[in-house]
């Protein structure tokens, strides 16, 4: 799970030049296209080869979506990009797969580069996903590394002519794609929050070696999460403030409120961040308490049976009684097992309560 | 105790869809109303079936508060909405019980979202709920997400007459409102304070790992708190700072007052960071030094017995004297084992010297 | 020793209630009144009775210094606001000795609360008192929690009519007892570096657990100060800089290094908070290192008498050596015993040679 | 692998004095140079005696790139900047290896010091030389430390007229070969990817000694990548910002993109930061638990078997049995012996059960 | 090696009296003065009782140079003081020796505070100077608190006519006094740029509790340098853009030059305070490691002889054989010696085998 993703083999080669540089993550390059006003929509698959028919949709009065899932293909990519008259620094940015979202104005349209995040589940880990937008007049480009499920809720809208979406230009549904992203970043913290919080009752019940991997792996996830959301948050704020042609008027409080819940996941964010190096303390200390506890028992027990043993080896001790009355008499005293096994008690009770003292028990 | 109300259920809906997102808290939604002027007040409590009355509260001349408990009926929130013309998007924030403290200005009102916090006794635990105010020309609006004592404090002063409440505007009372909830902030901290203290004591005194928890506790507490109070400083900052056209000037000193005690509630909360922080590593060095103490006993037990008990079984050895005259003589001599003893003894006199030195004592 | 003075018994009051919210710390107010131009002085203490006769300070053409001594009479305080015509709220700050440092301008005065910080040497701690000062066109009055000596300083020098204090107005007088109190401020810093330095030498040497209370206790206090010195170095700042009409210009360049002697303690303190999570750190390797030695101690005397204290146990078997030649011939051999001695001597040495090695002597 | 590249021996000397600063990297100083437009292009290597033939390519209409390899003779430099007007501070700063990357603009040319950073695989550290650039209207002189391969990949380009290269200017040209030094900032972040995915599993599976120098050489590292990359950023960020007389405006938008590039690098050093302190943490955790678990076999054994010594060394005392029959008689008794042996069996079951119950196994 | 030179005996004295702060550091102030201009030279000291004759050098058409050594008499720099026209204020910072660095812009001059850093090698610690600056039209006042060498290069190349400096003015006399102050800080740097190395090796190889204070010591001169430094870049920053009246055009390249040197030193001192932050932590992980071998050790040498040990304790129980054949049997077989020992082989080798795979040895 590398932080960078590379942008291998391009050292060298002129800026511009169209290199996927990602992961491909789908066999084949799907174009789909839907057209809509407020009476109606249209909605199709294009094949690859009939790509110039692509043209007509920068020009028709409807608001066109032409969503392109799989950016392997660079050759594709390109025409794409002569068709829409795009700059091949853009389509270069598109291509790159680990580029940080930002927001560009041109002549002809809005350029974003954002995050889609997922939570694999069997994975245990974060998908990152780069999306790109050319906000256009009437139109509306988007290009995914590989389908996803998360934009067929607005497709559904659109078909359904639910809400606003249909009454409204390709700005509102850029922000209602923005808007659905950013809402499945809630998700993920949802599960950053479930996670947290069971290392934590782990680490105060029975801190574990796993728990300390864990505290590490969700920190990288929070680092990746803030990476995504911290410039979002920059390219919304741009967009609310500036009068980009392209975004009507009436757009400017959804990208105000879609401000609002980006900040309110960065605010988050920055609290994992700090409850999760408290964590990684709690841990430190938790092992530390645990040790305490190993050593106060190996003390217990070497301190009250050192000394008894030490007795027992003294009568071990093999001087000849009967050479001289002052080697070990009490080996030969009546009750001198009894006194000796009595003394040991002594000892023994002693220890105890002084343990009791240390409060040890 | 999660840090993030989750926005569930919410994914894909249009932005401005009415649904209650926090948790039910009261059973039935309660609409009271106070209408008062300096002369005389009104209050009475509306049923749910007339809520259309309502609107006549938003053209009379006197002040009138609409205090509405319980959200979590989209529906009437919606209508209420309506009647005050409020935009869906400013409702869906007043039911997203989770939203960020912020103010935002419309033509009719100001909106405002605030954060109550109590300190529960019981769970021992802080108890965050959404406070918003929408506040007009002569009206202001409040909804809570459940009944509690704080505002009954304003309610006596308004039956009363006590104080200036009565003689001002909806702004006055709007502010009085939310410097009874800062004064609540006071309480808070006054608690965090409290156990800070007693954490303190039990630190240095017998750190337990209870006492780590709590550190934990109260760490995750201070970021709720510095949750809320951040952004309302803003609030305030912003009302005092540009001009308003429903709050009065006469207002304004006493929004300035409002903005220094949230500052000292700030400071005071970095302050407490700060020494949570060192209190963390307070508890460190103090299991450490715990950890210190035990292994010493350990070593001075061990240091003193094992060569004691080395020598006690060299004497416990069975070598026969009667074979050879270099088999352990001492065993036959007269003073063998006095001077054995004395040995022994010396050894441990020497031994108590060495950490009476060591300062171990 | 709590970070925050709490508003007691203050929650739902109206904002400009005068309740005093502070300890009580002297028997009774005391009135004070220093009358004084080039020419000559008057001083006098005024009976709370004759309170009324205050007024005449207000607008004579002397400078007058008001001291109030002991600010928890609310209603006598109330009595000076009325005839200098003090804002409610201003009163309220007064009372409320908690408060953080800051500066108002109002048509008539300026007012500014600061802290007064002695090194109490008795209790070992910080002792903070609010100092709030009211600056009119030709008096100033200050209100003190209790009697100290530090304005005597100033006091003297206006009856010797010593420097330019006699020649000034009223804000050079107030310039000269804010100075007498930031030069305060220098030896407290003192105080803590003494301490810091005290710490540091023990740290090194004998690191005990009460250090690591010190440590704290210390970095509370730095807390404390900076507390108080920050926002007094936006005072005197905004002083400095925005020109007020009670400040005569002449002044100005005293504001300018006052605020330099607050920028240095600022920086010191900034310094002092540095080198004390250092000496936290420091603390904990000490420890830590306190631990190895006492570890390598115990390793030692086990590593060396266990093994010896086997082989004694090994000679101390009871095999019958009458039955097999098999059975522990060397209890019969001539020189066994001092075989025996060898080998464990030659162990003895080995061991001693091999922590030689390891550097452990 | 020092910090800081010293100015030695260059205390006292006036300012802008020719003193190489840094170490000598190559024998000799090759000066090269390359002439083009869009219609060809002319290159070859120049003798030192001829060095004032360099004065044509100032004024000639060409593209002329001079690119001077070894800096350690200050006198030839000093003749470079003779013929081409440079003042002599910015000849003395070309000379200081150490210096810190920087951008100024003079009347004839924009100065630019910049760092190329390459990972010595042999000596696994990072190699930092240092390359300044002289951009004047038609021409560009790159100074470096000592011939690399980095810039033969520009120099192909212009060769075989791939790309813009060719057809704009000396700025584009400069663009370019910083842009490729930036894609080696890449390779070299990959290089710590990759080192820090290592040493992650290295910690959680068996952290060595090895382990923390590792921490600390990459933490060494990042240090430097940073020093280098934070100001070429703001440098980037000026010259796109600025309007330079030497830059055309078509290039801006390629100053854009490079900026763009430089920022990811900044971010991503700053997560690198994050992790690698992390790192650390989990280091200490990692040898905290490593060394628990020999605590715990010291304890299990100690505690097992000492209390069993202890018994077989109260029945290896000598009491004699015949003198009283309170002396030992279970010697005497039949089945004393399996007794003895049945007893520390139970002990040793019972302290197994006692571990599996505190989960130490 | 306290961090605050104190203002003692200062509480309470009017702003502007003359009382030095600092420790006497030589026996008899020296006032020597250099008067040069293009063609000449003159230079001479000056007895204290001729101090009126300065006043000429205050208006003759040279640049005169006034040097005075040893600042501890009060009255002589009042003297200097009223022939020069300084403010009181001014003088009173001069003699403060604790003063911050700080520029400050009068009618008739301009005021700098800078300080003096010198590696004393001896006691191993920082020497830290004030020297004062009072630049005039066409004089300069410097203030040392002692002689040293490091002027001595300036005077040098005043007599010799080396380098601009006889052509310009006494700014670019002062700059350079500045800079050679700076190429100062740089050998300090490099002082602790070696002892950091030193220590790194130290802590990798065998941490010293020495060590630990070392670090402590870095970490305090850092902080001081830092201290020296960065408000020193404010106040080259400050004269850089403003324009001074007695600072010629011609110089302001020269200070953005030294302007670039002081932000590399800060840049420095930041990455040392990141590294010696590290080896803290370096040290208490090799600390750790230490202990930990340490009680690898122990553990290997209590779990291998303790359980031997045991075994050669059971044969050495004094059961009667003769009594029962339940009795110990072994202790009468022919080959019972053999087996123990063998027995005792067994487990040594199985705890040997054990411990290589823990991979302890």
């Amino acid at each position: 799970m590398p932080l960078l993703k590379l942008r291998k083999n391009k050292r060298g080669m002129s800026p511009g030049s169209l290199v996927f540089t990602g992961e491909k993550k789908v066999e084949k390059t799907k174009i789909s296209v839907f057209d809509f006003d407020e009476k109606g929509y249209h909605e199709k698959d294009l094949p690859e080869d009939r790509i110039e028919s692509l043209s007509e949709f920068k020009t028709n009065k409807n608001v066109s979506w032409l969503n392109i899932c799989g950016i392997h293909d660079a050759e594709l990519i390109g025409k794409v990009g002569e068709i829409f008259n795009i700059h091949p620094l853009v389509l270069e940015d598109i291509l790159n797969t680990g580029h940080n979202p930002k927001v560009e104005e041109f002549d002809d349209f809005i350029f974003v580069i954002t995050k889609m995040i997922n939570y694999n589940k069997e994975l245990n880990e974060l998908n990152i996903e780069q999306v790109s937008f050319i906000l256009g007049k009437n139109y509306l480009i988007t290009f995914q590394e590989k389908e996803g499920d998360v934009f067929d809720i607005i497709r559904d809208k659109i078909r359904s002519n639910n809400g606003r979406i249909r009454k409204s230009g390709a700005d509102y549904l850029a922000y209602r794609l923005i808007d659905t992203m950013v809402d499945n970043y809630f998700l993920v913290l949802e599960k950053i929050d479930e996670r947290t919080e069971y290392l934590e009752d782990e680490l105060f019940e029975n801190p574990e070696k796993s728990s300390l991997e864990n505290i590490h792996l969700i920190r990288k996830e929070v680092i990746k999460l803030r990476r995504a959301v911290v410039p979002l948050r920059d390219i919304v704020h741009a967009l609310e403030r500036e009068q980009y042609p392209f975004i009507a008027k009436s757009t400017y409080i959804y990208l105000r409120d879609l401000y609002d819940h980006i900040r309110q996941i960065i605010d988050t964010v920055e609290n994992y961040r700090e409850i999760i190096n408290s964590l990684q303390e709690v841990y430190l200390s938790s092992a530390s308490h645990k040790m305490n506890e190993v050593v106060k028992i190996l003390t217990i027990i070497s301190t009250i049976f050192i000394p008894l043993t030490f007795i027992a080896g003294i009568y071990g001790m093999n001087f000849r009684t009967d050479i001289s009355v002052w080697n070990m008499p009490e080996l030969d005293w009546k009750y001198g097992y009894p006194f000796a096994l009595a003394i040991m008690g002594l000892i023994f009770i002693g220890m105890v309560i002084f343990f009791k003292r240390k409060k040890w028990f």
